[in-house]
């Protein structure tokens, strides 16, 4: 389950337990590409996203600092999940999911955000906190505690 | 995978193969409900997904006649498997997932349409055969003989 | 609030609602044109609405026969409000603005669909009572029991 | 220029006089394949057509009953021409040019519609009739004429 | 009405000016928060802003520096009007709107753009701008003359 | 055929190849104007899409420094070109259209993109090269050359 997680949210969560029920095996690979773009540095979100997959047994977290055909055979991964929440997340996903299996025969399987988290983006979450605001409502709870601490 | 497979196309092989290794067990749930609105009868559209779903070990064919979400508690299936082609198609996809998720605690995965089928619909399998023409190549081979027997 | 209401949904009772906040009357325009294509009968959906509305004092329900833009004019309407689950349902309903604005200068008002009822339309509606399912968790009380006694 | 045309909008005029000065010849492809499901017969489909196309000196008018393939062949045509107004009329589009180019080399142009006709379609022409009301707004004044004639 | 207004284009206007007769007090609320990714400075947004609601006796002005549901709570603002020209315009709309029903219960309409003005945005006027074109034509009269003295 | 071409990938070159058939002379007008966003500099691009221009007769390339309507005045073409590859793309692509209708009656022509190279996108090259992976596959031979000897 590739993703910069810049910050890890509630949207995230819910793709990653749905995967961790479909999957023996789940590894979220924390983007450190576009690390200068990013909010968060790449060791925060890599924390961020440490402290949520706790909780489920089958869910590991790495940086994966690479393409992701060449992350998905360093870690013997076949299968690329990926949320999408509207028309539009899906044809950015698509994109991505054929350039993927030209690349590497990796398989991307998208799943529809579920309906309580499918307006929570980590931009939505990232133009609430450069207003001031308080998101904590739509990251997990150690995410939400992380935040705070940085302020 | 449901459907209506009216008729099973190029791009249902796409998805029902890439299933195939993404599951252990895979059923095509051809749909009995909108039966007359259908093109080819269920008992023919039935026939041609098992024709080509031989060929699979762990793909096996079957009608549904009620709901999804309760042909999957009768057939143990957890995972309704659905391609999409593009953003309008994933925005009716997501509804039924989210409807479906809601019925019966029924996953869905979707599957982008691989490139070179990315365009293939049983839509315009028909339109080719309202018009006269040969879709030949747009359906499996088992598919395409069964066709051509019918004329 | 023109539509078919074929059924009287959730979804419809989500925007009807808001509607009741936003102006200080609202009529409900169960559309009579489209009937023969209609699963429920003008008088049916007619009541449907007309029962939902029961609690909501500024609420009314008419049958509209003609253009929206005659009923419009006939019932000292200006605007029309629609509700929006998805891209391509707002491109539907912008056409539909654009024209009614130019036929009448009529002004269309869309309000997005709420989380909890995103996926609900009256043609999911249908195609579970199709399938002989149960759709009582997507339409308001009062529909649920005029669906069971027709039954 | 292949459509139904049913009937002919200032959409499709709005086309074809685009069309007319970027290619040396058109000619408007009137459907005859899906003639049962079309409000107007399509001898009065082609009428309205070529009483538009009359004031065109490089525009002609012909009736499709094939393939579009099979008539560009016949034609000695090399490009389909159609107008496009929103995402999901593009997708739609789009597959239906895959689908040619592959099954006859025929290479599609789209034209994104002009603002000032960006949301006429047959479909809402057609609802405005059934409702009973006066479409000639959206209409060539021929076909505004043939419509009159008709009632 | 939210928004950046990076600058004040006719397309605002479009939906200012319907939004004034819907309701009873229009407050155009110029965001400060992303101040240094916008082209034009806050001061400079908020003169245009307000140069072109001078002539709106229901229409005022303010900056908004923090959340849009604080903004409202201050204002007594109970619901935020905004336009959209495409499917995946609404997409962006629709998710903020649900952000903000469940931060705030603020209330979203949306507008789908006129005809006249569906392609004109605050991005393309930018892009004349950076290609040392004139704009004039896609923002009022006041906005063009103050982008001319900045020259 | 306009565009930044950042770099130019087969997706350029398969709208480019089919407009050269389509019309008597083509222009590859490579943006100047965004220079600063762009990864690799005008002059890069301008030689990328000069080497690839180069097998076809009636295509020439030239920098674009100003409007597109300027340029096009200034070169004699009445007809812009583009591709687009989903529905997001086309509305992009349709109001960018719209706008150079009205500041110079310029005509815009788009291209769906061919299956093989739907997917290949200047922000996927670039999403590759930043990641230190080679896209050498997504690109004509001479561009790949060129970016070979930049590092």
């Amino acid at each position: 389950m590739p993703g910069s997680f810049d910050p890890f949210t509630l949207g995230h969560w819910d793709i990653v337990t749905r995967a961790a029920r479909l999957f023996s095996e789940v590894i979220i690979a924390v983007g450190a590409n576009d690390a200068k773009q990013c909010h968060f540095p790449i060791q925060t979100r890599l924390a961020m996203a440490q402290a949520c997959a706790q909780s489920l047994d089958n869910v590991q977290v790495a940086i994966m600092s690479g393409l992701l055909v060449d992350f998905c055979r360093d870690h013997d991964a076949m299968v690329a999940v990926r949320g999408a929440r509207s028309g539009s997340d899906f044809e950015a996903e698509s994109a991505m999911a054929l350039m993927n299996a030209d690349l590497g025969a990796i398989e991307t399987v998208i799943l529809p955000a579920s309906s309580a988290v499918g307006f929570i983006s980590s931009t939505l979450v990232r133009s609430i906190l450069r207003a001031g605001g308080d998101a904590y409502g739509y990251v997990p709870e150690p995410v939400a505690q992380m935040m705070q601490k940085e302020l």
